[in-house]
């Protein structure tokens, strides 16, 4: 299944194909010099595999985790680059999650101005989200995602055989990214989830998932408006996901709690059946005005005001602008 | 007089106006937080003046030369900015010659990925060539511009009274780009450059260049294929810049020199003219072996061959392929 990716210029195609890691040199032109980033938590043998197949391959297996994701990563990459006489016209291979991801690819939009990259995203939740939109990033002070450049790549190849190594916790942290945009966007995906088998499924909710991506990102390359959508649950979730030393939860786990108060009664009624099957929480023992307090010093607070996504009916969406006393309402009607 | 650099999404004006500096307000957003970053050899008070008509203004001042071109200096700004909590929709102005351009409009690309960037070149070189192209970079291990990003700004002011504070040898590094693009693109400009007081028609000068490389930058924004001609002179005058510890020489000198060997005999003879008018050198005690040896060391060289751009009569050009022994019976007609 190859998905078309239209942004003039910077169009890619995103293949979703088992077992495509095997013969990615029918998709990617590594008859060059290629910089393959992996992590020390991905299997080293998918990696190497992309190696195997390259003209001249330079790995570097960063630390897994945020702490990678630093300027000091990113010079790191680039002197390797530089020390192996990289030109222009050479590339850059991701294999790994969102943070080998954001990582390589800020290094490929930076190298001499450019050069090519390629994604082969190995969590569920860089397949169905961190791979597409162009985002790439590094942190800076703690901050996320502060220095960074909208970037697209090359191309996109999503394997969903190397999800059999990933831990089920990881799986499901995947999985609450591909509930968001069934409730915002996507009925049908929605109802595959409640119904149906998920593993035995997850290339179709895979692509349900990137086909609601791919139309926001054509709508909206730059971020200004219509990717508000993707949102959702992520004010909430990330007031969680800021106390995280409270919590320890996944990224996708902060996000399911933070659609609970989001959804109208009824589909959140069908909202918590879907997140105990998927392995998500449902609940959490936290201090909410703390949580509170972190979101309106988020980036998209606006004054006293903050622009939330609201789901009233499943596959619809709402944009609404909440006072800090309305979200308080709203999250302690759940939690 | 406005020149619109017409890159669609990307578009933005350069206002070329004599005492603009003391009306940007007029044409920048200063609305706002805005990081106005200068050098130490630039006159403070041209930031001052800036800083004055912002909101909310932070200077920063580097050091002059390349070697703020750096990780360092670039991770210092944006810190600066993240200190300061500078959002999206704040801005960066630079207020210097183009190591401070290349700078913070690198810094302007990657801050929250992509803030506002205006620039105020205050040299003639980066008045006449480096504030248009929407080139940015800094430098990692000696090698200029390896790390960067093609990012426009969204104004451009152009004011030549900032000139009068220019040392005359900084004047004549900038006329030689001037002289540069006469040669492969304007026959007028060098007609004028030949023939009228260089001073007092310095605005005219800086018009008629500006209008050549805008037409180069908007047929090639990415650096493909006619932005070669904007290399004329670059391939010779690169390798003698590599060598600089022996010839300290300026950018514009060493393009000055390396113009020559690429000209017919009639239009050399008018360009040994010209140069001397223009305070540039038209000789060099050097050995062309060494600086041969850099040139195909050069990113620009393909195995044996290297492209060239040559002018057999005044205002118009060619791309010729040339061998290592061709350049250098080139170089050794005229050094």
């Amino acid at each position: 299944m190859i998905l078309n990716v239209d942004l003039k210029e910077n169009s890619y195609d995103i293949v979703v194909e088992r077992g495509i890691l095997n013969k990615a040199e029918d998709y990617l032109n590594l008859n060059r010099r290629v910089l393959v980033v992996t992590d020390d938590l991905v299997p080293e043998t998918y990696a190497d595999t992309i190696c195997s197949k390259c003209k001249t391959a330079v790995k570097v297996t960063v630390k897994s985790g945020e702490q990678s994701k630093s300027i000091e990563c990113f010079e790191k990459l680039l002197k390797i680059m530089l020390e192996n006489n990289f030109s222009r016209k050479d590339a850059v291979v991701a294999v790994g999650g969102g943070v080998v991801g954001d990582l390589a690819g800020f290094v490929s939009a930076c190298y001499m101005r450019g050069v090519d990259f390629y994604n082969i995203p190995t969590t569920l939740l860089s397949q169905v989200d961190s791979s597409i939109g162009g985002k790439t990033a590094v942190n800076l002070e703690g901050v996320k995602n502060i220095i960074g450049a909208f970037y697209q790549p090359k191309k996109v190849l999503i394997d969903s055989d190397l999800l059999k190594t990933l831990p089920k916790r990881q799986f499901a942290n995947g999985l609450a990214e591909a509930i968001k945009v069934s409730l915002t966007s996507d009925k049908e995906l929605f109802e595959l989830l409640e119904t149906k088998n998920i593993e035995e499924n997850i290339d179709e909710i895979i692509i349900h998932a990137l086909e609601v991506k791919r139309k926001v990102v054509i709508e909206d390359e730059k971020e200004q408006g219509l990717r508000k959508i993707l949102n959702f649950g992520h004010t909430i979730g990330h007031g969680i996901e800021s106390q995280e030393n409270l919590t320890n939860l996944y990224h996708g786990e902060c996000v399911a709690l933070g659609m609970l108060p989001m959804c109208s009664e009824k589909v959140r009624e069908r909202l918590l059946k879907v997140l105990e099957k998927a392995n998500l929480p449902t609940t959490i023992e936290i201090n909410m005005e703390t949580v509170l307090k972190a979101i309106m010093h988020d980036k998209k607070a606006d004054g006293d005001k903050i622009s939330v996504t609201v789901v009233n009916e499943v596959g619809e969406f709402e944009i609404k602008t909440v006072t800090h006393s309305e979200l308080e309402k709203l999250a302690n009607e759940v939690f």
